[in-house]
């Protein structure tokens, strides 16, 4: 609690934060009750999106059972694909807009849920796929108003999807990672089942836990909302505001739960207290950077997912070529922290004591350090690949890289210090190799 | 951060619990932002409940303002009453049916809003006022489906009201607090505007103020969400439902922001950051109690508030005999959280540790009276009344004050350990005089 002290307001600049969170149910089993939430709603004929791997999966086939029962007419939609991209996400809009439905549902990870949103959007606001993309590749025209009714069921402890008005996808056509961004976009309900994770493997768990931690560190370490110039027109103001006194919360909290129990979701399938607790920390990370934000590792992921060639992470699903989202965020995390440790020394202790680090003793200069050097022993410990080159990255991929990292102005501005090219060459050289 | 342990799953038991926000924006001034909230929402022609001291103040001028400088038609409703009955909650409705508003708007106290939250549900879902009254007083018909927008502009650091579906009010031909709750009686969106508290009197300050201190340690103490039976139907699930992990991070921030800025809050009109904090402190805790609930202090403060003869607050407004809700409940509070200490001495240690007292050698089976002391010294250095008796109330009217308290069965079961007739006219007795 470091409300007045850590947060001084100066004329001009913002003194008004927002905290806008998607109403949530969580617990284990609670996606029998999406019918009965769903007729709560109003609802009787739903898109459900999904892919075709959780579609098998028990919670998924009761969240189905409990909208038959609720007499809510489901069309199931299961092409979207693992890394959206503009064509699929012009296909799922095409299909909402046939489909006239009066509301969405989403059952899976990030994609999906981000798939279903950008389907909601196009069907109750009909436009040209670029319209509501974020400048300056799209026209970021603001989204009108509301949209129809949005149930996320996410069944991955990583996303945080669920929380946020952001929905994510490769411009093929660009061979760049883009997004929409609007409160409206945020779903009406989150319905959050740990259940969903007590079949994942390993690596998947790492992968997300670590999104997690990722999410809550930057959301904490985030320039202050205060530190932003008072938009003129409220409108104006961005959902990713900066750190503040709720997203902070928030953020210590799930910091705290992935120093505890991300390992333990990892080597155990079986310990469901940990995966229980992972997808609890990760709702709340989800919470806490959807309205503060993120900055440095997640700008500097998409060009890492986007680039990647023959990696493949052990015990991931399929075969092809990909850098899972969460990979391809904490991969940057500790080089990021160790650059932006002196930016505010404070809150990297606080994050390396809440995650576990003994940060008695530990200088101000050195907390960037402290933080990083917490977090490469539990990636280690985890089973993660040893850097940027432990993907198959080298030197020579690092301008191709910054190229895709700098476009994330509407991240790195969130940033706790400034950060231009040379230093993401920089941050990228660092993020080759940990130990 | 207690989460797996302190929530421990067991068959039959509640396993889910559900968060559900009022989305809120914060801070100094933001209520001129009202009329930008109200066209977002498509709004044209609201009800602006309201009460004729608050009209009065610069913060609800410049909310009417940019409604106006939106666009929005605005009728002005201030006929609400301090304390609202079933005549003024009736009146209210009648205006808003014949208003045909497309949306609603309340800038108060709790008093306020929850007849904006009345008037919103009889203009939306018709019906006899005693239909959706909580049982065994009213019907207990759940409230069929959404009202239409509103939005909550609190002028108290105290009441809450805007992030809960209650509205109370005294039922007249019975001499009866009761109330109706549904989740789609949550406002659409709370301005929370600090602003607003600083020309409010320190007595004002003080009874809003422990409100918020026993509405965070309530929830905070309250039984385990894991600890009531399932329902066999999610409909059925009380919007009080305990203790949650979620409701723990709120209530512990609002305790420890009462514990070091509620008194300066109170002695200093000037200390603007103190009334910041309280502000916020305010909305944390209504976060957390109206998804946690309350128990046996606001259960015990609806005779208490009822049954006042010739009680006036020093520096409160006007001259009628009148309890503050917020003086009310607190008065209470040292004698039952003595009484409910040993039902879990972990948690009432940790608010007193909160509050600001020194716990280092306490034993658990002096939790309720280490966290009883520390809440007494703060209420005497805020100049209130000692006790019930403080109040004009003695031995005689135990009787009539447990009539009253026994009958909010819906509150009682939330205590950390059973109360009954007898144990609550133990509670008032002890609670007559406390230094």
């Amino acid at each position: 609690m470091a409300f007045a002290s850590y947060y001084p307001l100066e004329p001009g600049k913002e003194n008004v934060f927002v905290v806008q969170t998607t109403p949530i149910k969580y617990g284990p089993g609670c996606v029998a009750e999406l019918g009965a939430e769903a007729k709560a709603m109003g609802l009787a004929r739903v898109a459900l999106f999904t892919d075709r791997q959780v579609l098998d999966l028990a919670p998924a086939q009761a969240a189905i059972r409990s909208l038959q029962a609720a007499g809510v007419d489901v069309t199931v939609y299961d092409r979207t694909e693992v890394e959206p991209t503009d064509i699929s996400f012009q296909e799922a809009a095409d299909f909402a807009v046939d489909g006239d439905f009066d509301g969405f549902v989403s059952i899976g990870g990030g994609s999906v849920i981000d798939t279903a949103k950008a389907a909601n959007l196009f069907a109750s606001h009909p436009a040209e796929l670029l319209t509501y993309v974020n400048k300056p590749i799209g026209q970021g025209v603001p989204v009108p108003g509301p949209l129809r009714p949005h149930i996320a069921c996410p069944t991955t402890s990583g996303t945080g999807s669920e929380c946020t008005g952001v929905a994510v996808f490769d411009l093929l056509s660009q061979h760049v990672k883009t997004g929409i961004s609007s409160r409206f976009m945020k779903p009406n309900l989150a319905l959050v089942d740990p259940e969903f994770t007590y079949s994942l493997p390993p690596m998947v768990v790492a992968a997300t836990g670590f999104d997690v931690l990722t999410h809550a560190i930057e959301s904490y370490t985030a320039i202050r909302y205060t530190a932003r110039e008072k938009p003129a027109d409220p409108a104006l103001r961005p959902p990713y505001q900066g750190a503040n006194p709720h997203s902070d919360l928030g953020s210590m909290e799930a910091i705290r739960m992935g120093g505890r129990y991300l390992l333990r979701a990892v080597q155990d399938p079986e310990d469901r207290e940990a995966r229980n607790a992972m997808m609890y920390a990760a709702t709340m990370a989800g919470i806490s950077f959807g309205n503060a934000g993120v900055h440095i590792p997640h700008a500097m992921s998409y060009s890492v997912a986007g680039m990647i060639r023959d990696y493949h992470p052990e015990g991931w699903p399929g075969n092809a070529p990909i850098c899972p989202h969460g990979l391809s965020v904490v991969i940057n995390a500790p080089a990021a922290f160790r650059f932006t440790g002196d930016g505010d020394p404070q809150r990297h202790l606080a994050a390396a004591e809440a995650l576990g680090a003994d940060i008695s003793g530990a200088q101000p200069a050195a907390a960037g350090a402290v933080l990083s050097d917490k977090l490469i022993e539990l990636m280690k410990a985890a089973g993660l690949p040893n850097g940027l080159s432990g993907m198959g990255y080298g030197e020579a991929d690092i301008p191709g890289l910054v190229k895709g990292a700098i476009a994330q102005q509407r991240l790195l501005v969130l940033a706790p210090k400034p950060v231009g090219e040379a230093e993401l060459a920089a941050l990228y050289a660092d993020a080759m190799t940990y130990w």
